[in-house]
């Protein structure tokens, strides 16, 4: 069987089948509700704009370590083309991509990640197919978030410039991070849990960054689903801390987060601009936006976050 | 010579280069300042939301009308595969997608479009090259949009279901439009400008929906000039109003609004809902984010537009 | 069931499993031995070339029909690049291409189609996933074709421009298209099996060319078998005879050949200039080279078929 | 200038243009005519063949090296896919690519290297563009090569398991190479130049394997063009000596050869497997196929070429 007793007993738990109807395919994205949305909104007093991707290019972090899995190639189809053929009239640049959908600031379908044969809310893992991709729990689905942000500041908290790879968080490291944001999280509210992990993917060691790392890990999934957190993403390529804390339950938070809660979550996210701005205007709440594009079917889908202060 | 006269007068009334300094890429992305953010925010009341995109998949608008133009191909990376190979043991399902840039719900480059030898702010058209795209005033200069959104809505105020292919678009249904929205544009508002085109699209006839269309015009330039807007979008596949206005001016809107005012355009974006909405709520002004995806040196981007009221 | 009574007969008395081992993933592609490149090879006097493919660009008969398969796409990554920046220094031109499999002139796998949970000699169907493809019968297990290729040139023998769309080939066809060539098929020849059909496709009417055909039917199974036939191409895109001869068993040639015979087929090919070459030079048979595009685990390969006279 | 003073003596020496017309884009394909046919054919003897091509997948040697060329990802569009959905009926496998052209075994477009603004028989560079490719000198001008192909066994000559990194192969080599395969170069043969670098590709060294290497440079141009050699292959990535013998006159084989002889050249070849055939069966003459894939002005294109003994 897939996880150890006491996994099992955790899943068990945090389950939100059911919760949100037989038909749900959004989990804990019907958190993210208008109040959270006002939420967020109430918070913008200065207009100012902070974007939370990583570009989409050949530096991606994607670079052959997960099978299949391509950086962006972005190239042209025509570059100054006139369709008169006179020189100065009126000329077309146009381009194409080609991409894995995971290349860069992304975020996961329920869908993505399955087990004992079964995804999200108990649709059977078949509805994934070759030819149609997810037909239930796709990335489509889960729909915009409109919501407040709160920066988890690790590195902040812990007084370091980032968190050790293997560093697997903690609930008291969530509580200790919240009270230094001075917020209360309520339900729907999005974390951006900084680790600082993505200073590596700025240094241009991919390979550092791709690989061991801290992250969200089994000390975290209740406190998730006891504060009914919207979404959670990660300045990390993997999400979960790597190595993971016990090889016979690889990849468990993406087993339990996914398919068990429901829950929203996505990964290289960029918080260092973040970071400082939330020093320099003293507060680690703000609005955040995050429209998925919506691929129909897609097992993860590239998105834009921005936080607005 | 590139333009008739009079829209060579045109086209220098209009002319922002310099506007925003000599080293300006974002045009008119530079009016949705904070205070239009600010507004746009301040219209958040029911926390309730519309995406204004549509779907990414086979059936996209981008059928081979443009030379190399094609709809979202998403494939399967991984189906249901186990790291363990046991069965009923956690497993991934994992895609990837080749796309014109410009398949879904986009937003123009302003280097999408040069004439004379210049793009937005005089940087030579040369900027665009095979290998690094728009090296100068690429889709992802423009960054994140949060500013108030106001509906255009021209079928609502002209009593039809939708505006005539052919039909070019006029100052004065802007101004009624604005009039029976009930608002005075400012600077940094988006326009959505509803034609009600995206119906064909809806409807399967996506020949018709590219081909003859209603959109904005020569008459319609000054006018969103005049008014400081920061960026119009419309429910169109080519923008501008086709067949052209003057066949010797073809994509003149393209040339004008990218090259000269530098101004923020996309397509493809659906309004219907929207339309609903604002008659359902009684007002056409509300919170508008879409954050095109961060696509380096790319010639337009897909962008995931969010109406919130 | 997959077939009725007669067609499973059919299937079982074609069926080529075990014939050339348990392990075998090559089907006919046996019979292109040693003594079928020599036949080949013998014919070879003027030292003249015909190109049997189909060029591999925006036109390809890929056109939507069947789900996700596109024309080749071939873009730029370097246009004139020069390394050191000087104008008419050293440049270099680059390119990058996606495409369907079959896209062009093709091959296919005999993994390509499978029935009752099984393919080629009986390795379960499952042998094909997401993330590997083809791990048995893959297009890069069947290797070069060297052998002698014989033109059936249906339209010649029956003295039309082209055969009618749906027209089933029958093993009377064949015989009179031997004779009409002059030759006694041999084990491991391969026939060019000339409808005509492709006129359409040059005269583009890709719709025409791609739905309604002539072709091989379940009349021609058992004389292929019988002559121990190498492999059989066609100038169609669905290779064998459309509509079917039975909407129960829709595909059934595919399923024989594929499945039950591990017949090496392949479809796109172009054999109205060698129709004329076969005509000025008094004979049908030559030596045909057709090495398969090796790519791993592939469910079907770009072939450039060439005969030489 | 982009040539030293020796070197576009050279340059000038061995250029073909005019030689075949005016119109000419295939160069020395031309001397590949019905005699080195035939006489390519003479050779087969025993009907045994030699791939002389590497596998197409994600280990290709092109891993990012040169920008945005990447390794053929194959995804699958359907797997055991059902039209009727019922278990155990006919089910079909199908699949997709995207690579760069060059990604395996290929031969490269005239067009693929320019200077001074011209390609091979003088036309205009500009001939390339972003939207349409090589309007000029395409890898679909060259056709199909039949002809008799010798192996250049440069490590066997020498005595070494493969050349040094760095080594510029001489013309005294290929007297050497040619005298220990006991043949008088004729015009229109095939030389297949064995080094033995691809021995660090198959070890999966493909780092090693990309970048120094062995191979053909400025002492070897006018051996082949006084011997009027068709066409040379090499087991190399880079297909010239690396390091260039001199920087300043970076890529200068690919410069002579392909705009100025219009030589055909190909890369990523494997002849380990042919040179242990030519020892065993001590000779080192044989019947050469190649056709590359006939890509619409593609810049270089995929190739299989086989060996027949």
């Amino acid at each position: 069987m897939a996880l150890p007793d006491e996994l099992q007993e955790l899943a068990a738990k945090v389950r939100n089948w059911g919760r949100w109807g037989d038909d749900d395919q959004r989990g804990t994205q019907n958190l993210i509700d208008a109040d959270a949305s006002r939420r967020g909104v109430a918070l913008v007093e200065h207009g100012r704009h902070r974007s939370l991707a990583i570009g989409l290019d050949e530096k991606s972090p994607q670079q052959g370590g997960a099978p299949g899995r391509i950086a962006p190639l972005r190239t042209m189809l025509a570059v100054n083309e006139s369709y008169t053929g006179v020189e100065g009239d009126c000329a077309f640049n146009d381009d194409t991509v080609v991409m894995a959908m995971s290349a860069g600031t992304h975020i996961d379908a329920l869908a993505h990640c399955t087990y004992g044969g079964q995804m999200y809310n108990g649709f059977p893992a078949e509805r994934v197919t070759a030819s149609k991709g997810a037909t239930r729990c796709g990335a489509d689905k889960l729909g915009p978030i409109v919501s407040r942000g709160i920066l988890i500041d690790l590195p902040a908290v812990k007084g370091v410039e980032r968190l050790e790879p293997g560093y697997a968080i903690t609930a008291e490291d969530l509580d200790a991070a919240a009270e230094h944001a001075r917020v209360t999280v309520q339900a729907g509210d999005v974390l951006l849990v900084r680790t600082g992990q993505v200073q590596l993917f700025h240094g241009g060691d991919t390979y550092a960054y791709n690989h061991d790392s801290p992250g969200l890990s089994t000390h975290t999934v209740e406190w998730l689903h006891a504060h009914d957190v919207g979404a959670a993403f990660t300045d990390t390529y993997i999400y979960e801390v790597w190595p993971p804390q016990d090889w016979a339950a690889m990849m468990v938070v993406h087993m339990i987060h996914l398919r068990d809660m429901g829950f929203v979550q996505g990964q290289n996210f960029d918080f260092e601009g973040l970071a400082a701005d939330c020093a320099e205007l003293g507060r680690h709440e703000f609005l955040l936006t995050a429209h998925p594009e919506p691929f129909t079917n897609a097992l993860s889908a590239p998105v834009h976050p921005v936080a607005t202060f």
